[in-house]
Parts: C-alpha cells; sequence; structure tokens
C-alpha cells in the first residue's frame, strides 16, 4: 500500500469515525498487518513466511511448525458455482494469509465501518509465523453417503481416494471423522492457525460449514533433516524414519502422485490420512520403563533401535538376546510399521499432540492427531494400518476416535489458479 | 549430578539393559533434563526458568507466558495425611520441573527398568520455558456439598472464598466448573505445561482425580509493563488497564491478602476466580466494525478508548458525540468493568484463548479462559461481574460455560515448606 492510500485510507476512516469521532481510526491504516517484513530480524526463520505457490502444496514437506489447527467442512450449498467461487476466494485469502497479511484486501480496521470487517482482527501485529494452508477433498464430496452425484465430480474421483476400511479396534466417532473438504493449517504460533481457519470457515459461510475441527500441539514427527526428532506423549521419540523433504527420489516414489497415476488433476498431489488416537497415558505412566521400551521396539532416552546405540541406526530385526527371543519383540510397534514388514511402503507423518481437556472419568483426553501423506493409500496407509490394527502391542494404549481421508491436489500456480481449478475445470 | 553418579547410574541401566542388551541405556544418563543450563543463549528469556520460591506463588505477576493448561482436581481420599503427603510430594516435584528438570529423581529413563519412570519424558530436551505452576484450594475442599467438614478445615476457609452467586446469563455446566484443588501451568511451550500437570496428575493418582483440564494459548492480558497488548478472538486488545507487576502499591490494594485479612495462612496469597467464556465469533464476525467498536468501547486497531487517540489513554465517560449520545456508549464493555464504576476496584487478568475443536453446530468452540486474581472477590470480581451480566452489550456474544473461584496461598519459602502447610499445619 502506498502512502498515499494509507493517508487516503486513514482520512476516509476518520470522516466516518464512531459517533463523529476522528479518534478511531488513528493509526489504523499502521495496523494493517504488512506482510513478511513485519517479522523482525530477532524473530528469525520461525516468524517468516513459506511461499504459498508451487509445484506441490506447502504443508506437506514443509519443516513441520510447531502448531495445527485442522478444520473439516460439510459443503452446504446444492450450487457447484457458488462452491468453485468459493474455492477462488479461499484461494485469495490463504495466499495473503500465509504471507502475514490480513484475510481480506480492506482488513480488520479498513473500509466502511457499517460493514462487517473482511478480517476478524486476532493476528493483527503478528508475523507470518511460517503459516501454510494446504486443502483436501474428501470421497464425499464426490459422492455422498446415499450415493449421489452432488457436483458432477463422480467420474474424477481417483481410485486411490478409497473409503478407508474398518480396522481392528476402530471406536470411531462419525462427527468427528470424514468431510467433504479439509483445510491443515500449521503454524509457529497457534493464534496465527486459528485466525487462518477462523477466516476460511466466515469467508465460507452459507456455502460451508465447519464439521470437525482439532488443535495440536508439539508436532510428533520431523518432516526435514535439520529438524530434531520430538517426543510424543508416550515419551519417546516418534517419526525417526520418516520421509522428509531431502528425500528427493523417495518422494516421488512414496508421496507424490506421480503422471500415469491418475487422475490428471491429482498429479503432483498427495493424498492425506488423518487418525485422531486417543492415548491412555495414565495406563502407559503405570508400565515398566522396560515394558515401555518393549512395546515401542526403541530406548525411550536415545530412541535407538533396541540393541542399537544411535537413534538413527537401523533396527536389527534378526539380533535376539541371550533368551533365545527377538530383542525387538514381533509384536513392537517399530517392527510392524518399518517399512521391511510393508513391502517397503512408507509414509511421510507430520502429526501433533493433542489434549482436549479431560474425558469426565477422571483422565486427561489426550493423544495424538496422526496426519500422514501418501502416494496411495492403498498400498501405503491401509496395509500398514491393517497390520498394526491387529498385532501392535501399544493398541492396548490407544483408541481411534476420528478418521478421514482426503485428495490433497498439487499446488497453486502463480496467476489465476485457485484450489480446485483443475479438479473442477 | 556428577559426573561419577552420572556414569554409574549409565553402568547400572546398562547391565539391566533390556533383554540382556546393553545398548539401551547408552547416554541415557545425558538425557535426563538438566535444568535452566538447557536453554541455549540464543533461545533467549522465554525458554529460561521462573524463580519457584518466594514470598507470593509464581504465576500471578509473572509476565504471563505463552500457553495455559489449567486443571481441577477432585480429591478421592479421606485421608488428611495422604492428601498433606501428597501435597509434599507435589511440591517437590513442582520445583524441580520449573527449573527444567524431570518430576522425579530418577527421571524418565533412569533407575530400575522393571518400575514406572518417575517422569513421563515428553519434555526431554525441553527448556524450563518459563514454567510456573500455582496452586489454589477450591470452597469443597473446605465443606463438601453435603456439608461436611471433610478435612477437618471448615473452621479456616476464607470468608473471601465465597460460593460464587449465579450471575444473569450463567449457563454453567457442573462438570467443568469447581473442584477441590487446582494448578494453573503456564509455559512459553505447550509440551512444557502438558508434561507438568500430567506428571502431578500421575502422582496424584489414588489420592485426587482429574476434574476439567483446559488448554489456553495466545495470553489475552498482559501482566508486566514490559508486554505488549495482545488480541483476544474478538480481535481487540484486552487488559489494556490491567494491573501489572510493577504496580507496587495497586498490588497490595487489589491483588495480595494483607495481614488481618485473615486468616493467616493466606497473608501473601490471592483468590483466583476462572470462568470459561465462550465466545460466539461466528455471530460477532457478522457485526459490523462500528457496531463492534461500541460494544467494547475501544478502537479496534488502536485499542484507544472511543475519542482518545492511544490505547493507553483514560477513557473519557463524560464526552458526546454530534448527536448528544455518549461516545463511549452506557452499555460498553470498557465502561462497566472500569474501576470507575465499580468503587475503584480492580482485577490482575492472565486468561488465554481457546479453541476446543467444534460444537457439532458448524462453529468453532472458541473464546475466552478467563483467569483473574484478586485481594478479596466479594468486593471484586462479584460486583463487577454482577454488573457486567446485567448490562454489558457484549453478553449477546458470550456464553459462560464454566466458573471456578480457588484460594491460592502465599509462595512456598526454601527449605520444609510445600504446598497447603501452612493450612494443614
Amino acid at each position: 500500500m502506498s502512502a498515499k492510500l494509507s493517508r487516503r485510507r486513514a482520512i476516509t476512516l476518520a470522516g466516518a469515525g464512531v459517533a463523529g469521532v476522528a479518534g478511531v481510526a488513528a493509526g489504523a491504516g499502521a495496523l494493517v498487518r504488512g506482510g513478511a517484513e513485519h517479522a523482525s530480524a530477532d524473530q528469525g526463520a520461525a516468524a517468516g513466511a513459506v511461499p504459498f505457490h508451487g509445484e506441490h502444496q506447502a504443508g506437506i514437506t514443509t519443516p513441520a511448525q510447531d502448531r495445527l489447527h485442522f478444520v473439516a467442512f460439510d459443503v452446504v450449498t446444492k450450487d457447484r458455482a457458488r462452491l468453485v467461487e468459493l474455492l477462488g476466494e479461499w484461494t485469495a485469502a490463504a495466499a495473503r494469509m500465509t504471507a502475514g497479511k490480513d484475510a481480506g484486501v480492506i482488513g480488520a480496521v479498513g473500509g466502511v465501518p457499517e460493514a462487517p470487517p473482511d478480517d476478524t482482527g486476532e493476528a493483527l501485529g503478528l508475523p507470518p509465523s511460517q503459516l501454510t494452508l494446504t486443502v483436501g477433498f474428501g470421497p464425499t464430496l464426490f459422492r455422498d453417503a446415499r450415493g449421489r452425484d452432488r457436483f458432477g465430480l463422480a467420474d474424477r474421483r481417483p481410485a486411490a481416494l478409497v473409503d478407508l476400511p474398518h480396522f481392528a479396534g476402530d471406536a470411531l466417532r462419525p462427527e468427528i471423522s470424514g468431510g467433504d473438504l479439509c483445510v491443515q493449517a500449521c503454524a509457529n504460533d497457534p493464534q496465527v492457525a486459528v485466525h487462518a481457519i477462523r477466516n476460511l470457515a466466515r469467508i465460507g459461510m452459507g456455502v460451508v460449514s465447519v464439521r470437525w475441527s482439532q488443535l495440536g500441539f508439539g508436532r510428533t514427527s520431523s518432516t526435514s533433516t535439520g529438524q530434531a526428532t520430538p517426543r510424543n506423549l508416550f515419551g519417546f521419540k516418534d517419526g525417526t524414519a520418516n520421509l522428509k523433504a531431502e528425500d528427493g527420489g523417495l518422494l516421488r516414489e512414496h508421496l507424490w502422485v506421480q503422471p500415469g497415476d491418475g487422475p490428471d488433476w491429482m498429479t503432483g498431489g498427495s493424498y492425506l490420512v488423518t487418525r485422531k488416537i486417543r492415548m491412555l497415558v495414565e495406563t502407559w505412566d503405570r508400565s515398566s520403563l522396560v515394558e515401555q521400551e518393549q512395546i515401542v521396539g526403541r530406548a525411550k532416552g536415545s530412541g535407538a533401535p533396541l540393541g542399537r546405540g544411535d537413534e538413527f541406526d537401523e533396527p536389527d530385526f534378526a539380533a535376539k538376546g541371550d533368551d533365545g527371543q527377538p530383542v525387538i519383540a514381533e509384536t513392537s510397534h517399530v517392527r510392524l510399521a518399518h517399512p521391511d514388514a510393508n513391502d517397503g511402503a512408507r509414509l511421510l507423518r507430520r502429526g501433533y499432540n493433542f489434549v482436549d481437556g479431560s474425558d469426565g472419568l477422571g483422565r486427561l483426553d489426550a493423544g495424538l492427531f496422526f496426519i500422514a501423506y501418501q502416494r496411495d493409500p492403498r498400498k501405503q496407509f491401509v496395509p500398514i494400518q491393517t497390520r498394526l490394527a491387529r498385532n501392535d502391542a501399544m493398541n492396548e494404549y490407544l483408541r481411534h476416535v476420528s478418521s478421514g481421508i482426503f485428495a490433497c491436489p498439487p499446488g497453486v500456480r502463480d496467476g489465476g489458479d485457485h484450489w480446485g481449478r483443475a479438479l473442477f475445470g
């Protein structure tokens, strides 16, 4: 915004001041979020901006930020054109907010005082905080639960966007599962992530409705070799063997939908599976260190596979102890989740811890909001989870209460492109 | 821990290694949380430690940290001695954790592998992050809902620890209100705050049970003149006129229980009122800027009182606009909450924003977890809230769903003192 425009706005605002008082708008122009330059040098990279446009959507291989606000929407309109229009509006708002700007061009304190602001204001003065916004399309967008082709998209549904099967032990709550659309907001400041989702919901009023949403903290996987492996609420390092941004060839093999995988609109995209996994931490906390380590298959302190010394050592699944038993138990999590046990299948995980208060039974309602991206869930999440659900010793301490699957299209190109353009085009 | 001890522990651990494999414990000694020195220079003050001992409890005038985990407990034992013993154990754990150490002396990965660890491990490697832990005692600890004197404390209940009256519009849910004990954990890293509460709950198993808990982010009040005023989820600056740590004389008048206020065990303490206030943000977002500003009584951008230019200008409640109406409406929040309207009564607020997912009706379950400390709720929170509940134009957008009141004793002195010693002594 030029100094001239800024001044003009201030004058306009002053003239329209509340109850005729000019003071209201003093300095208002200066308070519109200014973008990446807001991040001062000493705030560092964690406060900076992540580019919104590109070949792939940001928020997948982006080094995992520290906070999450995930939302699933139901589409409440039957009007295809209105839905496409919203996706365009959302894209513009997402591009602005990830750059650290207000959701709308007028902002929280500009424009006509008699109109609702086009930004809600709680992020005023906050830097971009590495906000990423990643969109996905659920199976019910293509055909609803009653089999209706709601928006003429039924023949564009990817075969890989399967309805997830029932896994052993699933205790899913339908009201916090599924969804026609999803947006994953990740940032290093929860207020920035919450602001972004709230403004998308605001913009979508009458077209979409919030189905469920989830806050998370303390990313439980690193997605870049530059990040230390964080710990989950069992106190263990999690995601040591994760796919990482630097794994070029592996990302083509396991993460990004390739030309020929089909449909074309998904080339360069990825499939997202979410699982809200309640962890029975009180029960876990009463189990012994040795039991915890045998269940996980790693040392609690170092994160090293049992029998090895360093976190990043490859597990030795053949090793046996003095008692003739495998050092890494057959039912351990690390063995069952390892690519060796899954025909080489791998996932890019970027889950978050959650605590949603207490459960009314004297326990914390806490656990892991699992997020995994992949090229084809039929070959990756589904067989891996089938095996884990049957045999993982950790299941005694877990309850899967929410599940979602979404097709995340490729990145938005600069100029005229928007979320879902190739799908609806 | 000396190098010698550290080495001895490593050897012990190695000898007791899982399935006879020594690698498990390699480096475990180095992974015990080491305290404040863990915070490297470039992590800065936000990662450092706040002193636990002192005249007053930390976490009240401490510059508000950015994250909250608040918990209320029910006492489930009838054994007074066991409860007192727990308060001693809690105090020791709190002193350790606020210094950035494990909850117990053995830690998450030390000791006998056949025993449960005395720390849960998810904060391993994290700095103190300015963690504060603040304890309070609820009315039901002194006499339960059926009038029974459970622990011989009935005659020690402060008169100021009133049962809060019903306020107009209250929609309280009993299961997330009240509690015999509370602990407020504030930190600059949510994982550190969650770890602290979770370990106190673990230590208290069989003596206390989690009644309710609440996560919060983006402190909504500054409690020090060095902090910028943050914004609540209505997008407005909140807490501009808050009591602050630097207000020496005002703190004696409004915050700390003074000698003679009675009972003696509360001298140097403060009374805490919590209110979980759901904010109907979707409705708010449809109201105009001018309406929002008239309801609040401040400009959304600058935070200045209407008719003034700067956030910290005193509101001019007498000023009238061209139309003869007050510039700051009679029903505005700033007018009704101001000391001038409340016989000079003031509060030290240190609330947090919350988003607890969605409400099942297509809306975010979001709002303010209000926290206020004061010398006497009968003269401060109760009359202020009575006035607000009747007249505040903001009520249309608010629902009070949880309420709590707690007597927070003075600080723990170094050496032999513990939470509740003067109360139970």
